[in-house]
């Protein structure tokens, strides 16, 4: 493999960034990717605040920065006042993927009524595959298990390393030429 | 229960607003929501004709000035030139809440295949949680029993007051902390 | 029949229209609807790279001069550098039919697991409901099948022509009055 792998983890909640709140979701992202894909990969990670600007900023600096392949962020994707995950990604991204949403919240909505709450999506911003995840552990795997066999397809069409996973836990589809 | 609980029950339609037809779809939400909830609530009901600026006045008199929780519209939500409503409630919602809209279509496709041709949504404005919903009486009913089990914790997010269902109707879900 | 029903059929492909690749997406379409429609109508082709402002041209002249009530697109829907033809649609669009793609990526996520890497949508500009497509026939029938039932009257309510069906085939629904 050329180019290393970065993947960027951004945790998003006020009460994790002040410390008043131990961060489960971005370790619970950390251990997913650490158990699916069968290669080395570098996690960029990071706890900021429910702040718009705060996340755009972030995403920038990990997409453009840093060379993330894929970003993934959890938290803040609710409908209360300081839920804006969904706005930051969509306004720092070129192109959005709506069918991660749709088909995170179709899973979700096996297990509980409320996942129509979560606003969650996401998008391209140039060789980035951006995905927002809920906040809790369990979803955060829930979707994950969802969306991820079409991560690797994704970031090679965008230009991007070759992710490869273990396939006894996830297979990575990508279409016949 | 400290705030009285005030909910919006807005007819969208040029013929209803001109009393050349009866509003069938006002009453029937209003019907719904009086068998379903099990405490007092106030309704704050409104028949206003296919205008796009008149809607979004309408929505945001109900959200900032009557202090409705909750603002059920109906009708305009199909693909003709006069359906304006979901443009005009994006246009007053700060965020918007996609999961309403793809679960609503999903129930309506198992019964007929122009469900796709509805548009409806939902979003937040301030503390009130605005659901587009069709006009006829029969698809109210469905689409809202499809969406309520999540609109009382929706609206405790928002800071809004706390809503209550009858079980026996409706289960209300909300997480355990 | 009053109105002549002229469907246009543009396929969005960078090597398509430098002659590198043959065009499979447009006769596809054509074929479909061929077999489909049981009645006389007009194609009106196009092939065109993928470039966000020829695009948006050629929707618009297909609606505004050439008069189509149906235009589909083949192609750029994508989440590549290149693929920009939902965001072209969406330009050109008065109001879109996000029901469309769910459907869409829903009838095709049973198929492949990145089918949620589809982006394609549905939007109406005046008179003319503007469908985007995928790029591969065999998924241009699926998607076909799925949203077809709901196109007649999708096209009676936008004040177009009226389509009919072969019922062997596909059964356009009309609600009853």
């Amino acid at each position: 493999m050329q180019i290393a792998v970065r993947i960027g983890i951004v945790t998003v909640s006020d009460r994790a960034s002040r410390g008043e709140y131990e961060d489960l979701g971005g370790p619970a992202i950390r251990q997913y990717l650490q158990e699916v894909l069968s290669h080395d990969w570098v996690p960029v990670s990071q706890i900021i605040s429910d702040d718009r600007s705060l996340i755009e900023a972030e995403l920038i600096r990990m997409s453009d920065q840093e060379g993330c392949c894929l970003i993934i962020t959890t938290g803040g994707t609710g409908p209360a006042l300081r839920d804006v995950t969904p706005e930051a990604t969509e306004s720092v991204c070129e192109k959005m993927m709506p069918g991660f949403g749709e088909l995170m919240r179709k899973v979700s909505l096996e297990k509980v009524p409320t996942a129509i709450l979560s606003r969650q999506t996401a998008g391209i911003r140039g060789k980035s595959l951006i995905i927002n995840l809920p906040g809790q552990p369990k979803a955060i795997r829930e979707c994950l298990d969802a969306v991820f066999p079409a991560v690797p397809y994704c970031i090679d069409l965008i230009g991007g390393p070759r992710l490869e996973t273990d396939a006894s836990r996830i297979v990575a589809f990508r279409p016949r030429k």
